[in-house]
């Protein structure tokens, strides 16, 4: 079974969480793929630059300096980072941006009816490189800097990037999607950090959704998780990124 | 023959020359790898974060900081741009750090006698990575930022980069080292930019560095375009970044 791990912000953030998770991760068998988020750096660093974060509803817009920002971040010292280390652990590893043999090509999102700018949603992955890597014993840590095929870089949501790639590797051998961060699982309650749901189905998702259990950032890695199962991944999971060497990785399984 | 082409610092940061030199560099006929170096974007980037930039007898420290800015820059923004670019031209290309596969991994420069921080001479490329991408269709695509092998990255010259990596390929088969550059070659007079000297040996190589006609940075180019011959590359030339489709390549030819 392949395993695809995604790790956010909150654990690239944190150094010593960040150590962990990589040993842990070079140590998990059989073969593997890591996509990491971005975390605060890029936010710390484009306000040192004097680039003005601008936010509509809550997200960001991804103009032309917080592209350049965001590329040299995630594609630059956070990919380069962990792979360096993981390499260092004995875990053979590349990184790859979505330019970087054309591995994700996106669809730039419409301007309308709000332009966020320079940031797509993954229509292709390039699983013949994802192949060719794999096969020579290599593990692919990817950025979430995607490209539209045509010359332009793309911001793109990591969930959604672990989502497309799980879907496409889905086609040829069985997967599992394992999204990693710093809680347990799904919380019940979300000021308990025991109160993990074990399990969430379409139907319990609804109910979740609307008690307002489930929101926000929650919201739309379920969405993928989803979406993951529908088009063919085995397994997804929730988890704490601590818990991947775990059997069954504790956490919150999603079931259609 | 394989061709390993390097771009420097004036290339990367004009936009307009980038664009042009992207433009044929695809059209370049048979298997070719691309090393870029990193400009000054670099440099107003630490500015702008308040790293300061310090220097020793002429030459950059790198410290934790200022490692963190090269990797962001030449890892990711400028390695990612002109891999984008590169496919958008139909050149199927793929970005490397030396820390990817452990592409190159370097000896760190000992502190004595002046520490220049996190800077590193390449010991050893992973030809079987080349050869696995290059045999799958994909140019290779170089930043000059490579690994100790150990978890630390390191701070290494773009020119010595491009020497290793044609050194090490050479071993296997026919290689090229084509350096370019913002003038035609070599030039007796620097203020004469036709003044173009043909081709350069062992013997007037000696001459040139007696009278100061070769100084500054072409003196460390030179060294390792020589060293790049005496291991067995089978031509190094030293041209304009704008003469790479000319037969020949114009220029200075380095010989024995």
């Amino acid at each position: 079974m392949l395993k695809i791990l995604k790790i956010g912000g909150n654990i690239v953030d944190n150094p010593r969480k960040l150590d962990q998770f990589i040993s842990d991760f070079s140590k998990l068998d059989g073969r593997k793929i890591l996509i990491h988020g971005g975390g605060k750096v890029a936010t710390s660093i484009a306000k040192s630059l004097g680039i003005e974060t601008r936010m509509i509803d809550g997200r960001r817009v991804t103009d032309e300096e917080t592209l350049k920002v965001v590329t040299m971040v995630y594609a630059g010292v956070i990919n380069k980072t962990i792979v360096n280390k993981l390499n260092a652990e004995g875990c053979k590893s590349i990184g790859l941006s979505g330019a970087d043999g054309e591995f994700i090509i996106s669809q730039r999102r419409p301007p309308q009816p709000v332009d966020y700018g320079f940031v797509g949603d993954p229509q292709s992955v390039n699983i013949s490189l994802a192949a060719l890597l794999g096969n020579a014993g290599y593990t692919i840590v990817a950025a979430p800097i995607t490209t539209d095929g045509a010359g332009t870089l793309l911001n793109t949501n990591a969930d959604t990037v672990a989502q497309a790639i799980a879907t496409a590797m889905a086609e040829k051998e069985p997967v599992e999607l394992i999204y990693c961060f710093e809680k347990k699982g799904v919380l019940q309650d979300v000021n308990d950090d025991d109160s993990v749901i074990p399990s969430i189905d379409s139907s319990s998702f609804e109910e979740l959704k609307a008690k307002g259990i489930v929101a926000d950032g929650m919201l739309p890695k379920l969405e993928n998780a989803f979406t993951a199962l529908r088009k063919g991944v085995s397994k997804v999971v929730i988890c704490s990124a601590e818990e991947i060497l775990t059997e069954g990785y504790g956490g919150t399984t999603i079931q259609l």
